[in-house]
């Protein structure tokens, strides 16, 4: 049995590690353009941020822990074209400036994603950096060090991420987006909310400015110099990072007749498997079922990338497994403020086909006399007619991610707002006021719905 | 309509405040034995740490302010006795010494629960308590203030919430524990755990001795000086709490007629009706339906208290409202360890008849290169025979309550490991690692179970 895994990131390694379990004797071939295997790339703001120094911490294996196992680790070894039908994968291989072919019975393709890049003008100054890989922390890192104004160009999870990475390295940061909106995943009230709340705990360390296009960089050999905007502004900078998304590397299943959605990313069932019976996708190439809709959908996450990964392994490796699908779970810092949601905004119900109504409860997240006690906003979500709980939203300074986190399981199992206001969650003073607000918020949402008690 | 509310702790003063909220002209007479009414019993402890200076921060309703929504409010009236057939309730004022009897339309009793005194020579020196109403609050905070050497009696989370409190003022404090086991409503293992951290970080600032029954307490006009035990231990303290459970106050209800359970606190159906029609019960003086099992049982919590006064209002003023019960879900704080559990313990779920079997985890919670970092350790258990979740047991330095308030809505749900494992739980490196640990287990249990994939 010869599998073939292309990518090892995060879906690529645990299919491997997987794989390798349940079939000790498989001939395990892992492919990859990257210079390393297994670590978190969700970690590099931290690492850029200066929470731990030696990179090395963010590699969960290292080929060599691979190798012992028996998975042989090709680094610098890029697929560039599958043929299903002969059950072939041309691989060029960098380092040693040849391409070949070699044959599987199973193939994993774990290509992830890469950055989206904007139409920019000299974006090929110096010390213009987007973040994904091992080298870009490292490279950013290097440059943070060294220095005062950096721009961040794009207002989702990733920007918000390093906006606290490098106010914590002490630059002067400028946070550009394009939208209306940052944290556009979010309903734009709470977008809004979030906005404020940053907003008021800058304190003149940073700026997060909307509806501004970049159109040039400006600079010299030395590296860029100025970020210039359609409405006018030029704003110095000798930092620059891109993070305004990421698009799924998908053209090389497209190329090679597997099947590719809506999204852009790769179609798979719930068994992980493509169009092609002995082809499967995990990690953030692939869609994901959304769970609450039932609508395919494509939101690249590395827990997601690790369990389809896993369930891809298992199937590849004469198990069945399934992997359901996801509830578009999220959660992001930036200082001290936590932002968190899952399932359904008001906006993506609504174009769902759902009739949504929703309740908005801003509560301490403690009881108020304990020391600790910090806001939060909770947006909780439901079918009108159902009274079927479709997501939360869950913004502040308080214990957010712990209210979506209960509300997930709800979404999972398909729960009323009336099924679950009475949840029995944990009380004491030092974790929840006696009446949670999440809670509070169901129990309000369930008075707003149809259904009947 | 005239309705009487006994007792004003937590379930008696939701049911007043909402009851006022359905029923504009009701009169609406709440009579309590206490001194304050509407306040935090579960905050005392955080109010002798130190944590506030004002106990008036624990109160969350004045007297006068149920009075500006026309609740009267009778303090240090003691209900005595009810008189179903007359639907009469006799009271007796303490302050104006006299007693009189009044009528009801509907009875809402929330006469909560009493500390449980052990049979102890001596108990009537003086610096001698007990912890449940407010005025014990501020006597042992005076106390505290005087005091250098305390001993708690009782391993329960009251005894361990004021282990925090009484080493944050400084003082010595020496636990002592009848049982084999602090936290005894947790597995064994796992209690012996929360013994082995609690010991850990003890650093001579306290103990905890098990198996340790008080026999005597010595002393003399100025207090008690010391505590003797069975084993022959006199261990010296100025100051001591005891803190060896709850009882139902029920007896109000029992010598009147009204059905009390087996676990002697009052029988309700899922409406907080007793066995009369117009008499209902709420609060730590009330049975709870446990939803995993269907049995009764008895978990006095402030929640909880809050959940079910709301409840025995919305019926009392008309409406139909259902508390379908607890999970047992609790949550407790000593110093840097969270001890949190939902659901059924392996002991509890062989005493109910399942057969369980279990998974125990320990994984730090959140990415390990995290600065803040800390080990939980977490035991799931499930039936084997179905694969159904049946409870969770969380203890640790780290975020322990949040893994298990995503299993209190799976519980509520009725999910099966298999069902649960693959859940889209939110994931960023300050919030948990790339598989969380709960997922980790719930993977793990979900194999040991019979349940077909």
């Amino acid at each position: 049995m010869k599998i073939i895994i292309l990518g090892g990131v995060a879906a690529g390694a645990k299919a491997a590690a997987k794989a390798r379990r349940m079939l000790p004797d498989a001939e395990i071939n892992l492919y990859t353009d990257d210079t390393h295997i297994s670590y978190s790339s969700c970690g590099l703001p931290y690492y850029i941020e200066g929470n731990f120094e030696d990179y090395r911490q963010l590699l969960v294996r290292s080929p060599e822990e691979f190798e012992e196992k028996n998975i042989h680790v090709h680094l610098r070894n890029k697929a560039t074209k599958i043929l299903p039908h002969y059950k072939q994968v041309l691989i060029e291989d960098f380092d040693n400036n040849r391409a070949f072919l070699t044959d599987y019975d199973k193939l994993i393709i774990a290509t992830g994603a890469r950055p989206f890049i904007p139409n920019i003008k000299n974006l090929d100054l110096k010390n213009i950096f987007t973040l994904r890989k091992i080298e870009d922390g490292i490279n950013i890192k290097n440059q943070v060090l060294k220095s005062k104004n950096a721009v961040i160009i794009g207002g989702g999870y990733i920007g918000l991420e390093l906006v606290e990475a490098l106010v914590r390295q002490n630059l002067k940061v400028t946070l550009l987006e394009h939208g209306t909106h940052i944290m556009k995943r979010f309903d734009e009230d709470m977008s809004e909310l979030i906005l404020k709340q940053l907003t008021e705990c800058a304190n003149d360390r940073f700026e997060i400015l909307t509806s501004e296009i970049v159109t040039e960089f400006s600079g010299d050999n030395n590296g860029v110099k100025s970020v210039k905007t359609l409405s006018g502004k030029d704003i110095p900078a000798d930092l620059v990072i891109i993070a305004s998304g990421v698009r799924p590397n998908s053209e090389i299943a497209c190329e090679s007749g597997i099947e590719v959605g809506e999204t852009g990313a790769i179609k798979v069932n719930e068994r992980m498997q493509t169009n092609f019976e002995d082809i499967y996708a995990c990690g953030d190439c692939c869609e994901d079922r959304m769970i609450v809709t039932g609508k395919m959908s494509w939101i690249p996450l590395g827990s997601t990338a690790n369990k389809e990964g896993r369930t891809a392994a298992i199937n590849v490796s004469g198990g069945n497994d399934i992997f359901k699908g996801v509830l578009g779970s999220a959660v992001t810092r930036c200082l001290s403020l936590t932002m968190s949601m899952t399932g359904l905004t008001v906006r993506e119900a609504e174009n769902s086909g759902y009739n949504p109504v929703f309740v908005t409860v801003t509560k301490y997240d403690k009881v108020g006399f304990m020391p600790d006690a910090n806001n939060i906003t909770l947006k909780l979500v439901a079918d009108k007619t159902t009274g079927l709980l479709l997501g939360c939203q869950a913004v502040g300074a308080g214990d957010a991610d712990k209210r979506v986190n209960v509300v997930t399981s709800a979404l999972l199992a398909r729960m009323s707002a009336r099924d679950f206001y009475n949840n029995d969650i944990t009380y004491a003073p030092p974790y929840s006021p006696t009446i949670d607000p999440l809670l509070n918020a169901a129990q309000i949402l369930a008075s707003k719905t149809e259904e009947s008690t």
